[in-house]
């Protein structure tokens, strides 16, 4: 059980620190210190001391951080040291994007099965991943370890689909649709992609630009 | 010029506001305590309020936000009263996904090209937008007003195109590519998303779960 409740913030961060991470291990670099990995992250030097502390520093006074064992430490604080098996409900572009992006499956998170409603679909596959109708989905998640579940249907059945899937014993929820899915089961993991409300970030800033230069 | 610089915890919830308040505003709610805001936004009302004076407030005491008041003024405030022109560069599945989806367009951001180096795709529209020859980008940015790029192209090209779209005066990037894109002009605003880290924050509360239970 995790003694203390680490702050969104932080978390939000971890990828950020796992990709850089990744980038230095690729370009052969062993070790760096917390002012070098400041002027990368675009973060203060103490934030990112606070921000590893939070998970029991990793730090050397003098030496700085060993970039593969951080690399590997955060890499297992994100559960990277396991394999989740994906499935993906809609198959659809976005469903295609995602199963064309290897680096998905290179993380730890392959796609085993897609599912559709569309009779043209059933049985093509997209990059080696078939897909099925929605009919076999009980099936499938019976006979397989499914740990993800993206959705990228449409939302009218997004509620539906994911209360199916929890029923099914699927945990976690990986939601393209455009509502806010939420559901009365503090079991099941969900995480919300909307596009739409990054590209209204974008179209703040540059409102916010268009004002400084009034 | 904006007298405060508003936190980007903020500003990272402006567009849940906007599209709750959207939501509401099609079942007809005419307004709304900031009570019941913060049920539906999963957020304190003491932190509804805050998050709302930093725009100087719009709440009336005893009555609460008036929801078509606060939706607009939150619009405004994102830059949707304006409409930007939107050109996508790759015209793959992620490219599709983004011009099939009729919200971006609702929103005031319209796709009004595409570009791709793929020869068999030139001429070909998705969704009624055309895709044209990377090798006519140029002029295309000459001739229109084109206010963002989304790039959706492989990261190896990201940087090169990035810049071109700059020195032809594009001023925003909304960057899918899978690099972190740091361009060293500060009137070009750029917003990154990173589908892996998403998955990752997925990961890392599937991770948690499974430690609380152990």
């Amino acid at each position: 059980m995790m003694e203390t409740k680490i702050s969104k913030a932080v978390i939000r961060r971890l990828p950020r620190y796992y990709r850089y991470l990744g980038d230095l291990l690729n370009n052969k670099v062993e070790r760096i210190s917390s002012n070098e990995l400041s002027d990368k992250m675009k973060l203060t030097a103490s934030q990112i001391r606070q921000d590893l502390n939070n998970f029991g520093g990793f730090g050397q006074q003098g030496y700085g951080y060993n970039v593969r064992y951080l690399h590997d430490e955060i890499g297992k604080i994100l559960g990277l040291n396991e394999t989740h098996n994906m499935i993906i409900i809609g198959a659809g572009n976005l469903a295609s994007a995602i199963v064309r992006y290897d680096k998905f499956e290179q993380l730890g998170f392959p796609t085993i099965g897609m599912f559709d409603v569309n009779k043209d679909l059933f049985g093509t596959t997209i990059n080696g991943i078939k897909v099925y109708s929605i009919d076999e989905l009980d099936d499938f998640v019976k006979n397989n370890q499914i740990d993800i579940a993206a959705l990228t249907l449409p939302k009218e059945n997004a509620i539906e689909v994911a209360n199916r899937l929890v029923s099914l014993g699927v945990k976690s929820i990986w939601n393209f649709t455009h509502i806010d899915l939420e559901l009365n089961d503090d079991d099941v993991v969900i995480e919300n992609v909307h596009l739409s409300d990054s590209l209204m970030r974008l179209s703040y800033e540059i409102a916010s630009r268009e004002k400084m230069t009034d």
